[in-house]
């Protein structure tokens, strides 16, 4: 039985102790968080879980064997240093750390010590991203030109992070476990709305040396809620709509065929535009797949699907965004 | 009676023929194309009017009193400046030429002359962008924060000019119609999927003095076609989409507080959503009323709506993206 | 404090559960199913409501003020009448009763008693429908002409009851409180492509001796699932789309105006079409709306909004569908 | 070299002289209105084409060897009798007559003097309707159980014939071209809002001896236009949704199991959700082909697509719908 304590019961806190409750060989022995008010709601709803304002109670505790971290992105290395030090297995909610420095150093830890490191990016637990990973891997979207990411709606501005830091993750997330090409470079630009000088529009692409390129186009301040992605292959195309109720997965037989048109000097493209297939994709809720396993990966010292590399170049993207946003989009080379 | 002749009929050159015959006190005298097959499709339809496998035979005519050019852009700056120099009112197809210079120099031509130069700029004579110009202009929306504009689909590859100069024009006009505030500088990137090294995705972000941000998608890879453009004010937001058949234009009652929270010494933003008015706009033909435009504009000395200094405009902010493109995303000045 | 009993811990149990749980001044005491596993999932999450297999422990209690029934239809009456007769307030889930006699019956008994009978109409809880309430009353769709429902889906065959029975009275319970008029006749229509001859598709047509017209379509067996109702009045027009999250009510500034044109003796209509207002809609949960309004209707000795009254309603005009469908679509009058 | 004229210029008739125009081996000679401002529409447009208000001159011409019309209802059968009397073939536009008794006549004749009638029922030669039929055709629908049609709009009111007569041959004539079992009676209701007495809104079911049931919900009072067509099989369900620019058609794997439980004694059906499949459909101008179709089933004696048998079906059921309406909704046999 792994007995789990959870640091941090604010927005996904709650998602987080009804999963880890529910998953079986675990057991969730502690909730810390530092408003009352908060432990109240864990206490009313699940009397036989413990409560404390102290992480501590949790990162030094002798009877928890994994810590899941849910708290504000600049407290997250501290934390899970804490706990992987006091020989602990770390779950952190996405993104993985401030810094991929910071990234490093606790995946290293990690390692010395046979512990997991692992960070919560549920998105690569859903039935629609398995289903775009399969067709990607089986060969019949052809190779990967391009991925179209729009992530927008009318947000709360985050006081720490801006909107990339806030918004992004999911979808590098899903770049990253969907296409396994190394990154070349960073280009983003933003404005920030507030005095606090925290972008809350950023755009962003992500170039390979392939030619394949990535785009984000992040927003706190679109009327309308939209969660697109487009991907692109040079046989098939797929469009990923997370607010579909039950059609979140298309895939288009459309393609183009260049043409060489020798006299003209010129290159021709022909456009066609075939069937479109949308597959059934697993409703599971992907929380629950990813808790579970964190769990087996524990029990059974193998590696998750969300393992801390993905994670990692996550962040390593955030960052050279951050970076390229306040050098007036300059590229910033991975 | 104004007689008019066109040279070009490719694609546009159709529509532009039908709308300038219905136009009252104009006469379309003659249309000139290098394929004859095109020109038999004149004859066929359209028995009374001339035609001519040289241009000069429309230039240098000395009943013409205006020439409609529809022909590729490189082609643009030679037609037009033979046009105006013989006297000839100029119509050009967007986007206006190949270079801000090349419109320089025909404006001033125009100027001397007493002619008007004229670009083709459909989409500021639609409804919805009327109605969002007035919305605008009223102070309904407030202080302007972006625009958002996604035009992509899956199109034929241009051979000469890049996604943007092909889709971006649109947009560009009606950003440069819908707010007046001169951009400071451009970030673009983008990629080739063909060995001729024209993009076929990019992006583009114009950046502004006030803090108004301007962002274009451009794209002829996508399986989709979207033409949805987002405005954001400090009032209320807009989202215009192209694609509806009806519903185009909506208002958001929709914005945030920013909030001032001294203890936390962090910036807090509300946010809220109130009402959607979707305003009826008017279904003219667009293409009819910029004709017409165009007509009066020459009887009556007047300044056309879609006039020379926007088209410039939308001239000079490709040709920094383009540069930006090959640049590696730096920020070009304008 | 109000003490109440749940018998019935299906597929809405636990969301009634749930909500009077956490109503106010009132107290759940114990729920009732015959099925032990349903039992045990309420032990698990309300380690403090008792279990009981046996309805009569709820029925004959005395601790028990009021009772909450939400099983198959065909057992609401006894059920109700028994709790009722022991002196209980009840909540009964839709329909009301397999009959308008035993609807009747049940009011009766709760009139001479002074319990209070009361029908779970959830959605007349609804922000969407309060709206259109609020908009109706006000004069501003004027008089109404037309109701239209579609409510179909890929839906689980229920064994006892007819698709009407069991998809309808969502829509026939709006149409009640929407408009007051006292419908005429019924004419219904439906088919049963499975062995016991319980219609899966059906068609109703409500007349009204004003010219108003309700017309309901429900399905079982439809691929896409649709949730919409159309109202139209003279002055304007509502589309109320359920699957919509946001943008549930629209108002259509659309009407007509008949014109008389003695010389062609015939009647023209104009058709124009004029702005969409979207109001925003109240997004508390119905069900949380409806729990309350029982608990202080007892307290209060007020009359619920969704009073029996209308549940009565609803009954006779499904009772009516159903002799028509025996009938070969015949009118039967009410 | 057929020669055709066409009889009736008013809302169609330019769109099938702009076909019929096109038409290989076919020449419109001749186009008869009343109104003289429609017969310069002609003249402008087409020089070629005579023009006349006497619609004998065609009729009575020894030059045109077919006749189209494109007048209203009430004068179908005059017009079209007189021109099958003098040896015309004929093309009618959709409804074929006012009532199938003149069908009926019109089709005797025609077969006794070897000549063509038949309608304009162009949907039958869409894309949408083709690859609907060769999908039901070849099985992959399984057995037909249900096909539900939803035509509303705010539309023209009609002065002479109610929505029914208006909208529903469009949906008929597809009902009968997919499915070929004969129906066994209609029911229909409707609703008049105009001094006229004429039905703006009317439902209708068309009975089958099979178990299969068709529904068709047209209105002119609806504030929103859909198309939209249900057709189930026990197999697959299609949704065929004629708004949709691209995606008309949508073929979902979905179906249910009957399940025998007889512990229960009642029937349960599993539903289960499978893959959907847009396939690409032709996007040629159905005008187009019916145009051809009729100019080679004359010359090639072979039988026209949208046969006459067809469009009688559709006379009788609307003619029994009408019954129906103005018998409270009585089973009206066919």
């Amino acid at each position: 039985m792994l007995k789990i304590g959870i640091i941090g019961y604010g927005y996904w806190g709650p998602n987080l102790l009804r999963n880890f409750y529910a998953v079986n060989d675990c057991k969730v022995e502690s909730v810390a968080d530092f408003r009352q008010e908060r432990l109240s709601l864990v206490q009313k709803n699940y009397p036989n879980v413990k409560i404390t304002t102290n992480p501590d109670d949790i990162l030094l505790s002798t009877e928890i064997d994994a810590v899941v971290i849910a708290t504000p992105v600049h407290t997250h290395f501290e934390l899970a240093k804490k706990a992987l030090e006091n020989g602990k297995h770390v779950l952190i909610e996405k993104p993985f750390t401030s810094s991929s420095a910071q990234a490093v150093e606790l995946m290293n830890i990690a390692e010395k010590k046979g512990l997991l490191v692992m960070v919560d990016h549920t998105f690569l637990y859903t039935g629609a991203v398995q289903k775009m990973k399969n067709l990607i891997k089986d060969g019949g979207i052809g190779k990967l030109q391009y991925l179209d990411s729009t992530r927008i709606n009318l947000g709360l501005f985050q006081p720490d992070v801006n909107v990339l830091w806030d918004l992004a993750p999911h979808d590098i997330s899903v770049l990253n476990f969907l296409n396994n090409e190394t990154p070349l470079s960073i280009n983003a630009t933003g404005i920030s709305h507030t005095q606090n000088n925290i972008e809350n529009i950023a755009y962003m692409t992500v170039n390979y040396p392939s030619g394949f390129i990535a785009h984000f186009n992040c927003s706190w301040s679109s009327p309308v809620k939209i969660r697109m992605m487009l991907i692109g292959g040079d046989k098939k195309m797929i469009v990923y709509n997370d607010m579909e109720p039950t059609e979140k997965v298309k895939i288009y037989e459309t393609g183009y065929n260049v043409r060489n048109d020798e006299e003209k000097r010129n290159i021709m493209v022909d456009y066609r535009v075939g069937d479109i297939y949308v597959p059934k994709v697993a409703t599971n809720e992907a929380l629950s797949l990813m808790s579970a396993d964190f769990v087996n990966s524990i029990r059974n010292k193998k590696q998750p699907l969300a393992d801390a590399q993905i994670a990692l170049n996550v962040v390593k993207i955030l960052e050279a965004a951050e970076l390229s946003i306040k050098n007036k989009g300059k590229e910033i080379k991975l």
